[in-house]
């Protein structure tokens, strides 16, 4: 089956102190996107990528890739004013039918057995949502105080979240809700049910130097 | 105000595929639990150091000491059935008074800051109780799926927990209970509330041989 991947790449540079987007910064040698986009070619040379980026970082993008002689084929879409809007953007650049994952930018450390996994697991039923388990006690946190709740049925959420075509495009015909937090609870959102599976506990998201210094680091081993 | 402090280091290397206990592996040259140790010996030089280990490991730890030249005062505490049994075995060499943290041997990378800030806030509010926040998007799992749940309400318990000693003493007088997951919840069920505070994201507890190289890694920043 034809496969596709959007990455939403859409975030600024703010928390991490600087000027240029998190996606952009140097990660062993080459930018954080390129990175994560080669992960996903690795796993499937054939597989059609689409990176959504804000319009004013297209150019920068360009140049970025000139200069890293990044020549791996990806479309480019426009980044919306909210993740879903930019998951539409890139979803209409997506062949029709093809099995479609949906991947944070800034998570170059997905591992391909997860990836492939992911795909898999969509092919045959409908979603698949990468996870991993909480290692550590847990509290719920209200105005009255805080209370152990049990971590064994707590899974903390991943990307790529793959899914098949048709129940993608349904659940992004819905108009813009604040409760869609990720492609997993838009899917939900249109009468799906997702189905969880294992992700890898070194796909971090890359939000602060310090998660940068630690992708270095899982880089390295 | 004195200050007591009961390491509970009771694991087997199962979980590391090693026959030695992981509070024993050699981390930086030097064992995870010299680190813990020295960690609050640094915050208070004066802080009366309880180490409660199981009986088999005892004079395996003295050879380390001796081999390591780790001269840094401590008591030794014979370990019990359970977490529960084991500070309480700890406890009975806290000196009357004092403020007493619990800490679990295999976390090292309790940032000098978290320490100090636990046992001030403990002294102001009688418990003090490090967590950080989820930063990944939360799913709950329950027979017929998933759904997410506000991780903004949600918060990851590390150690030390630190207590006053009147609370600790009476809480410890409670018969054992499955649902004492860590010491705030012993003291929650002898009837009072807990204070959460900051906790530092590298404070992980090793149980892995990857939780080991992150610590190497963490401690070479």
């Amino acid at each position: 089956m034809h496969k596709s991947l959007v990455i939403v790449a859409g975030g600024s540079g703010r928390r991490m102190g600087s000027m240029i987007p998190k996606q952009f910064l140097s990660l062993a040698g080459k930018p954080v996107l390129m990175h994560t986009i080669q992960r996903f070619l690795d796993y499937d040379k054939h597989i059609r990528v689409i990176l959504v980026l804000p319009i004013d970082q297209v150019s920068y993008w360009d140049k970025l890739c000139i200069q890293h002689n990044f020549t791996a084929r990806h479309k480019i879409a426009v980044g919306g004013e909210t993740r879903y809007q930019s998951v539409r953007n890139g979803f209409k650049f997506v062949e029709k039918d093809s099995l479609t994952g949906i991947h944070d930018g800034v998570r170059p450390l997905v591992s391909p057995l997860v990836i492939a996994n992911c795909y898999e697991q969509a092919e045959l039923h409908g979603s698949a949502i990468p996870c991993i388990s909480v290692n550590e006690t847990v509290r719920q946190v209200d105005k009255k105080g805080s209370r152990v709740v049990n971590r064994e049925n707590l899974k903390l959420i991943q990307t790529p979240q793959v899914f098949q075509y048709e129940l993608l495009e349904n659940a992004l015909r819905q108009e813009y809700s604040e409760d869609f937090t990720d492609d997993a609870t838009v899917v939900e959102a249109a009468g799906y049910t997702v189905n969880l599976t294992n992700g890898n506990p070194e796909n971090i998201k890359i939000t602060t130097p310090a998660d940068l210094k630690l992708a270095e680091f899982y880089l390295s081993l």
